[in-house]
Parts: structure tokens; C-alpha cells; sequence
């Protein structure tokens, strides 16, 4: 078998480092920095199982987790530059992982794209407004819980509490349905961190079958989803993850629900 | 059925966001802060059935977890300008939220709110010490443990470990009972963001159940406290609350205990 | 029985507290200041059952989950100011938690580090490249394996998925085995830490047992480490660990494997 040379494998991590973050890469000073290069992205970034913006909104949300800010801006600048995301794209990212993981998380990644966007004199992006129009309250309802339908692959329960009348009200019903500024397909990678960060258990059963049922996602696909999120959360979170992927898979494969 | 105006609802969250930072609310630029107005203040802290001071204490324990400044700073100013909570009271919430959420957690509160004082000029606010007559350190363990009955509604274990130990002299025997600068109910809402942040299992179904059996929380009010801190945890997070708050107000209203 | 006196107990916090910080102690100010004082130096770190090297590493790992840039620094200085730890060592600390806590957080660490050690005059620390010389990949997957071994006691599974194949080639068979940066026995507590923060019960046993059962650490230590795990985590995610620690030194005393 022919060696591999790290000489070459740092010369990959540095390129893909450049790419990703939009900036030359320096030198590693620490360890740390070094298993950035040579590790996440000459081994991981470098993999062809999942794209480039997926992994973005992977690394995003994972940073808003972790409240790093200077990864946030980062991440940011990398798209932006890459054109991987707009910024348009970027601000719903942020609305979408208030839902999932708290306003404020939301609120360290829209802070960070308003820093950069200024930075990189970029204008104000174009953005839909959540109402224009005067509503029904009734519509509003029905239309999310069509909408939860189109997203779960299965039908929600009663609106019987304020937190359950607002998933149907607003996270269905105003939210998610926001497809004009970002795909279905790109906020399953946001939901998905957001689901497993929780560490809930159905949340994360349920959406991980819903990502490949409604074929936003491919099961290769989920299985490199969760090495890329074990880079941002960790591997003992990701552990969990890597269960109930293969347990998943097998039901899809099988042409079964999440709860078979 | 009558329309719902966009408008009303834009011009409701912006006169409530403008009461709960304590400042003006400037027009939302992004997706994200539209959601703030449209939905977190215009529908959410607008709701009658949880008071302000207890929203408070739950975004302030939420936006610590979430390690966002801005937030926490944010609510400090105005809680602090519309008089929901004092300095005394936000100081015990730092020290509250360092237990059930881990020192530097309660530093981020703390931090904050010395930079809010410091801008509205506030003076330092009066505080009991800890301790300040000698003790008698098996008194301290039996006043711990008559505390956490008052605080659980059922005894605690023997204190046979360091860390058990320390919840009897020092959760419960120092830092509970300091109810001259924070009240029971307001510590309530601190401890449920702490267990439910926790992910684990057994503080968060005992501190559920015990927050309405020990009537400091009445079984509408954890309904709407399940949406409040959906906000600051993201929607997966609460799920779990939801599914135990069901549980815990049945067994409740059957006057039976957590574990029954 | 005698009385404890608190002015002997707050004496004794801020001699502690200047040692651990490396900085002499501030009067508190706030109650949570009095409480890092009267409890968390004077009665947590002052305990003599885990050292204070040991006490550094979960402070340092628990600082990072929380985000907190400032309780970071004062553990950095401390540990440097005091020889608890050397550069070299936090530096390779920072890549243990980038693996057991995602890189962002580990870039938390490597910043605190590079800022205090540029105030502090100190030169860049040696370190070891991941890769000097070419390699064979199916001698890495081998060594990987073998040290999986060596960390865990028993035997990794097979290396099915990406992220199965990453732990193999650089979670053990790059970064574990970096022995000449930093001993295992350290390695532990930062690795208990970041398991701990998961949540995630399988990586909690089966770690939990390992670091007893190598020999790295003693039962009645990691009793210590729970509550030292609290003082940074809080008490409820401590309590789950209290649970899964009293159980694995059963089996560890009756020589059983974790899951026995």
C-alpha cells in the first residue's frame, strides 16, 4: 500500500482552510490550530459525501452553540465570499436557528453577518415580511399544520398548550414555510443541529427521518452529517447521533415511519 | 371570523419590546429582529397568563446558557428600569442561576448587570452575607435538609458524597434560604430553566412537579413557562418540558407526588 | 460540637482563590462573588481528595462550555503562575476539548491561552506535528484501534461510517496518543467534562469506567470530580453523573467491565 505524506495533506487542509474561510490561511501556531488544517479540513471539509453549503450551515449553527463569535464571522465571510450563501440566505438561517436552539443563538449569527456584511460593504439584503397582508386566524392554523405535514411527513398533534399552538402558529405556520429566502433543503442542516444539541430524544428521531423521508437528504448523506456535526459539537454528542442514523436509514430503506 | 392586522401586531411588539428592553424599539432590518416584534413580544410576552417579572427570570437564565451579552444586558436594563426587579434581587438571581447552571454561567448574569449599573448609575446594592455568626456544622446540615423538604416537597437523600454534601449545607443550607433578597417564586423560575437546560431526567421532573406542588406555580402558569423558555432553549429543548409538565399537572390535580 | 468561624472561612477563600486565580483576591462585591469565596474556594477546591492539576482541567473544559472568555483567563493565568500547567500542556488541552467538545469550543481555550500567555511575556510552546513522516493508512487504522484499547479498556467496534472511521484514525490514532503534550491521567478529567456536558449515557458510562478502571483515577477522586464538575456544570447535570459514578465503582470494585 502507498504512504501517505503529510506534506501533501497540510497543503490540502491550508487550501481548504482558504476556501472555506475566505482568507489566506496563516501558518498553525498551536496543535489545535495544526488538527484544524491537517484534520477538519484536509480530512473532513475535503470529503465529497455532502457539499459545501450544507457543511456551512452545519459549522454555523454548531458555532452559535458554542457562542463563538469569532468562528461565526468565520464561517460568514467564507460563504459570503464563496458564494455558498447569500446573505438574504444567511439572515433566514438566523431566524431559523432562533427556532431550534433559542432567539438569542439566532441572535449571535445575525450579529455576526452584520458585522461582516459591513465589513465587506455589502448592502441590506431583501427580506419578505412575515405578514403583509391581514389573516384569518383560523387559516394561519390550518396552513401550519399543512405545513408541519409537508416538513414531518406526518400529521401534528392538537394545538393543546401555548407551546404547541405556537409551533403550529408560527414555527409552521410563518416560518418555516419561508422558502423564498431559504430552501427546505438547507434548513434541514439547521434543524438538525438544533434538534441534536438538545439532546431530545424524539425531536431528533423524528427529524432525522423526516430529513431523508422527504427527500431532502440521502442516507449517505446523514451518515457525513454526522461526522461534520461531531466537529462542531463533539464526539460524545455526536455518538448519539451516529444511533439513531443507522436506526433511521434502516426504516427508510425499508420504506417504514420513524416510530415503526 | 374578523382578520388579524399585520400591522396591530408589528405595533404591539414594538410598544412591548420597547417596555421589556427599556428603551425605544428600533424598526427590525432582519428577518430575526422582525420575529422578535411580530412574534416573541407581540405574541409571546404579551400573553396574560405568566407576569413579567417571572418572563424576566426566565430570559435572563435562558439568554446565560445561550452565553449572548447583548441579551443578557438587554433584559438587565429593563427589568431594572421597569421595576420588575431590583439590584438586590437580579445580584441573588447570578448567584441562584451559578447552582443550577455552573459559576460562569452565573458570572455572565453578574457581569452584566454590573455594566448596566454602572450606566444607569445605579449605587451598589445592599446584600446579607452568607454567614455571618459562627456555626454549628452539624446545625448548618440539619437546616439544609429541613430547607430542601420546604424547597422539594419530600426529604433528600444522606449526604454521602462530596457533591451530596454540598446541596444540604450549601444549595439548600446557604444559598436557598436567602429569601430577604430573592423571593421562592422568582427562584422557582431560575432553578426550572437550570434542570430543563440540564437534560436530565430526574431534577427536571422533581423540580416541575415541586414548583406547583409547593403552590409557587399554578399548573396555567407552567404552560405558558414551557413557551417562555421555548424561546430562550429553542422549541426541541422544550419539547421535552411539554411532554413533562402533562404529566406532572395530572399528577397534581390527583394530589399524587412526582414519582407516583 | 466547636463552631466554625466565617471570617476563618473567608480567609481561607481568598487565599485560595489567589493561589487558583494567580492574582490577589478582590473583596466580593455580590452575593455570586461571596459565594466563589465561601464556598466554591473555601470549601470546594480546598478539599484535599483531587489535586489541584486535576481541579484546573474541569475548570478549564467547564469555563468553555459555558462560553465564559473571562473565568478562561483567570484559569489560564493561575494554572501558568502557579506550575499547575505549562503551555505546552494547555495547548494540547485545547485539542482534547476541540474532539470531546467540538472545535470551536477548543478554540475558546486556545485563544484564553494565547492572550494570557502574550500578557505574561511567555514564548511560543513546543509541539509535536500530528504527522512528521509519511504513513501507511492501514498502520494508522491499527495503531487507532490499539489505542482505543489501551484508553477505553475494550475494544472499539468496527470503523462503519465516517464519523466511526475518524474516531479510529484521529480521535485515537492522532490525538489520544499525543502522550509527550500531555499525560493521560490529564487528558481524563477534560475528557469526563466534555462527555459529562453531552449528555449522552453510553460515552458517560463507558468513560466514566475507563478512566477508573486504566488506573488514571481513583474511586473516592472521582467522587471529588463530581462535585467539582457541579461547581462549573451545576447540580443538575452533576446529578446525573453522581447516579452513573455511583454504579461504575460498584462494578470497578467487583472488577466487572461497564457493562456487566
Amino acid at each position: 500500500m502507498s504512504l501517505l505524506d503529510p506534506q501533501e495533506r497540510s497543503a490540502r487542509g491550508t487550501a481548504i482552510k482558504a476556501e472555506v474561510t475566505g482568507n489566506p490561511a496563516p501558518e498553525p501556531q498551536t496543535p489545535l490550530e495544526e488538527s484544524w488544517r491537517d484534520f477538519v479540513y484536509a480530512e473532513v471539509w475535503s470529503r465529497p459525501g455532502l457539499d459545501r453549503r450544507a457543511r456551512y450551515l452545519v459549522a454555523l449553527a454548531g458555532a452559535a452553540f458554542a457562542a463563538s463569535e469569532r468562528d461565526l464571522e468565520l464561517y460568514v465571510e467564507g460563504a459570503l465570499k464563496g458564494e455558498a450563501l447569500t446573505v438574504t440566505e444567511l439572515r433566514e438561517a438566523a431566524l431559523h436557528l432562533a427556532v431550534y436552539g433559542g432567539w438569542s443563538r439566532g441572535g449571535l449569527v445575525d450579529s455576526a453577518v452584520s458585522r461582516v456584511a459591513e465589513r465587506l460593504g455589502l448592502p441590506a439584503a431583501e427580506r419578505t415580511p412575515i405578514r403583509a397582508a391581514p389573516w384569518d386566524p383560523q387559516v394561519r392554523s390550518e396552513e401550519g399544520a399543512q405545513e408541519f405535514i409537508n416538513v414531518m411527513t406526518f400529521p401534528g398533534g392538537p394545538p393543546a398548550t401555548p407551546y404547541l399552538e405556537a409551533i403550529r402558529n408560527f414555527v409552521f405556520g410563518e416560518m418555516w414555510c419561508r422558502y423564498d429566502g431559504l430552501d427546505q433543503r438547507s434548513r434541514r442542516w439547521l434543524t438538525l443541529v438544533g434538534v441534536c444539541e438538545s439532546g431530545a430524544e424524539t425531536p431528533i428521531r423524528t427529524h432525522i427521518h423526516a430529513a431523508m423521508a422527504s427527500g431532502n437528504c440521502k442516507p449517505q448523506e446523514m451518515q457525513e452529517f454526522v461526522l461534520q456535526y461531531g466537529i462542531h459539537a463533539g464526539w460524545p454528542k455526536a455518538s448519539v447521533i451516529q444511533g439513531v442514523v443507522f436506526e433511521m436509514i434502516k426504516k427508510i430503506e425499508a420504506g417504514l415511519p420513524h416510530d415503526a
